[in-house]
């Protein structure tokens, strides 16, 4: 995975100049602060502008923020400190949603036999490219190959097939946080990686009824948490056939629109139906006694979501979190000429942060020597967090501090002469008034950016233009195969939302019921 | 990993009787609750007495009380919700401790290409007839052959030697919550399996002494977690030199006693020197502008703390868990004969259930109609359940309950009449006086069995009576291997804990500075 050519060379970069701003304040004293101010210009942590070049970017904030790093092994990834944090954000939450709907957790194991893979049909066809194979262990050549999990399903029919006799064993709900492996040809830090993280659930249902309740509101809390945590407005709906996971009836989506306006899958939900059961003989004895498969799902949300939120958020600076998932939430700059100065403002600055840290906001106090508060500025915004609190000597004096918004660029995202009483509720509001804001400016991206569509023509120029295409349609797989072909775009999914009439479809001129929503994607 | 022949044949069970005390209250009335009384006998859950077979008992527990299950793959190991529940209670603590003495988790890929192993020698030789390789991926043959993670060492000094230049970025503090693998030939469910589940922290400094004190923080915080969570009483202290992790200058380790005597090495702390940074070239600019090597450590503990956990505490009826580390804290158990009395003491038993979990307290409501409350009683003790709580009509009319003590067995256990007022702080208080009794009573067990030796005679005689033998040490690596072919035993440590003054060597009469601790291990 070599994201860019450019990997370590932005350590001995140099040249240009802090921001207009900055360099009068930094330049207005006589005794500026931090010794190495002269070889600390923008320009060693500028990202490429996201409006210049998206994919650029992405790969510059992922470098230059240490949200992950390059494995030695082509496709995996390191995932550092601060991108690590979001994806504790995210299980954190996700965890405790699952728990609160019944769910426990627990562990497979990793290595599963190759015959498993090959039980269900249409499983092994969908995921036999992909396998990584261990056929070597304590130093000898295995009977059977053993694949590095790609996904569970077959190893837990294995083990439900055992638990499972009869209908009071079921439901069985459980979930377990895990790595999996895919050996994909191309490769995106958080987006696709040979290696990434996730939870998998798996439930098993006495009835089609209950399994499917189980799909649908577990698509719906990642729902939640895209709309609640990600501040991300993603749509929500049922796949085609085509794009259905390799052994489901059904697989439910959230569909979320990046800056660059491709669609990212950021969290699935299958119905299993009894395909796996059949092909495991997960069998129950239902209440008359005769015996029955199980019904089944599966969901799953990963690491990808991190790549989800950097894309959906952000401008040409860097990094914009939404506060609720943001490692940082609040850094706090003092900010000084001589040392007299030095002893008040961090003396202020530490108060300010303990008080903020004792509210349960994430801050941090960054009070390093070495750096300008110019620097330190470019450096927390290109790393997104949302608050910034500067507090320089006449702050002191006022017992005030100004507050910086990173969703509001320049001088109106600031504001002077913030009390220090009632500071803590004051951030604890802004943080929540940022998120909301993050959440409505994606959402009237989204919206913008989505065109209703009656025809091909309509579709093949709304993709052309980069946008979202909705529109009715009841074509086959085939006439679906032709889109992508010769659009390069998929259906997303027929979102739950729907038009409360019929229609016509686009493609082939029959009637259809449901609208579908095509778009290149990740 | 079959642990014992008899897997699932515990289902199809018959046979013996509820305990005397049980059929008394179960059939003193004419409608005795649970409509399949007759099958719910108590040996269907009964697990080998531990006193007569510590070994059977261990996997007894272990599959009756549904904490683990057989993999399809030899030696690996299917982590069940009871179980992993455990897991995560480590997780919780552990976590919270790592972040407050500054260290952040991050990710490392698990595929490691073979070369790396291969570059610090101890750590080749210790690892390569353990390890598990991936030759074959997407379909086709690697031209590197990689290694399934046994341990990160290689593979973060081949991302620290990147990341690190200059003493500022020193020193780096990380974790990563993991699965590892190890070809394991002899297994036993979580003490040891082909794949577990651990943590490991890795840390880079910039001075030996840091690197020293790192290692001895970290150990100190296993044995912290072993004493006030775990509620065993370790032994801390330093690995000898053939017992040294491969690649380490000095190990650490807490050395726990199981029921049996055994000892189990629970968690570990290393202080490695410049060994690895040497292999992967992880240097820094000092201060004064010279190259130097960083000094490392890395420590660990995993699932086997489970195992640990399960095997210090318990008696012949079952599990016995520490109430901070109890997946369920306290049952509640309602005690109806007819419909009206159901009606009252369900009620009730729902406010008790209520009243805990308000309070923190891990607490399960058992009203299934379909099981006896003796069946309830003994399931809930043999799956270790701290605090049972009793409700019948008769309480019911009083507003109290009954509170029965697991580590006490019998009425001595129990108390009448405990009032629904001020409930939740007297099972509060209750559990904590559970969790220091189980301690000491697991001290005194530890103390009563480590033998002070002071000839060779002694420590042969000491560990054929399946005791610890403590005494002074200063053989060579060979008198070591000596004792461990001639007597089973290795030296689990030279404990921190050492006298004040010099002795003589239980072995050669040479003078010897430490005492070390000899036995039989797991």
């Amino acid at each position: 995975m070599r994201f860019s050519g450019s990997r370590f060379v932005s350590r001995v970069r140099t040249a240009a100049t802090l921001t207009q701003e900055n360099e009068k304040k930094v330049k207005g004293g006589d005794k500026p602060q931090g010794q190495k101010g002269q070889n600390q210009k923008r320009s060693e942590e500028a990202v490429t502008p996201r409006s210049q070049d998206f994919s650029k970017w992405y790969l510059d904030v992922i470098e230059k923020a240490e949200l992950a790093d390059y494995g030695p092994v082509r496709g995996t990834m390191v995932i550092r400190p601060y991108g690590y944090a979001i994806w504790e954000a995210i299980q954190t939450w996700l965890d405790a949603r699952f728990k609160e709907t019944g769910h426990s957790n627990m562990y497979f194991p990793q290595l599963i036999p190759y015959s498993f893979i090959e039980k269900e049909a249409s499983h092994v066809e969908g995921f036999s490219p992909e396998l990584a194979l261990v056929t070597i262990g304590g130093g000898k050549e295995l009977e059977e190959r053993l694949v590095v999990r790609p996904t569970s399903e077959t190893i837990v029919n294995h083990m439900f097939a055992q638990w499972v006799q009869s209908h009071r064993d079921l439901p069985i709900l459980i979930n377990q946080w895990a790595n999996v492996h895919r050996w994909e040809m191309r490769t995106r830090p958080f987006v696709r990686t040979l290696e990434f993280l996730w939870q998998e659930g798996h439930t098993a249902h006495s009835t089609p009824e209950e399994a499917e309740e189980e799909a649908l509101k577990m698509i719906h809390v990642y729902e939640s948490f895209a709309l609640e945590e990600a501040a991300i407005p993603v749509v929500t709906g049922r796949k085609s056939k085509l794009e259905t996971f390799a052994g489901a009836v059904h697989t439910y989506t959230i569909e979320a629109m990046m800056g660059d306006r491709r669609a990212l899958q950021a969290g699935t939900s299958h119905n299993l139906g009894q395909n796996f059961a059949r092909a495991f003989g997960t069998q129950f004895t239902d209440d008359k006694g005769d015996l029955e498969y199980v019904w089944q799902t599966s969901w799953g949300m990963s690491t990808r979501m991190v790549g989800g939120i950097i894309m959906a958020h952000g401008d040409d600076t860097g990094l914009m979190f939404p506060p609720r998932v943001a490692p940082i939430q609040a850094v706090v700059v003092p900010i000084w000429k001589t040392a007299e100065e030095k002893e008040v403002v961090v003396e202020m600055a530490d108060q300010v942060h303990d008080l903020l840290k004792s509210a349960a906001v994430r801050v941090k106090l960054d009070a390093a020597e070495q750096k300008t508060p110019g620097w330190k500025y470019n450096h927390w915004e290109m790393k997104g967090v949302p608050i910034r609190i500067e507090i320089g000597p006449r702050d002191v004096e006022k017992r005030a501090v100004v507050v910086a918004r990173r969703d509001v660029p320049g001088k109106a995202g600031k504001t002077f002469g913030v009390s220090l009483d009632g500071l803590d509720g004051y951030i604890k509001d802004l943080l929540q008034q940022i998120q909301d804001s993050l959440l409505a400016k994606a959402t009237a991206f989204r919206d913008s950016n989505i065109a209703d569509v009656k025809s091909y023509e309509d579709l093949k120029s709304a993709i052309s233009e980069g946008k979202w295409a909705r529109g009715y349609w009841s074509g086959s797989d085939y006439d679906e195969a032709l889109v992508k072909e010769q659009t390069g775009a998929t259906i997303r999914c027929f979102p739950f939302d729907q038009p409360s009439v019929a229609g016509v479809c686009l493609m082939t001129g029959n009637p259809a019921s449901e609208i579908a929503i095509f778009a290149k994607s990740y």
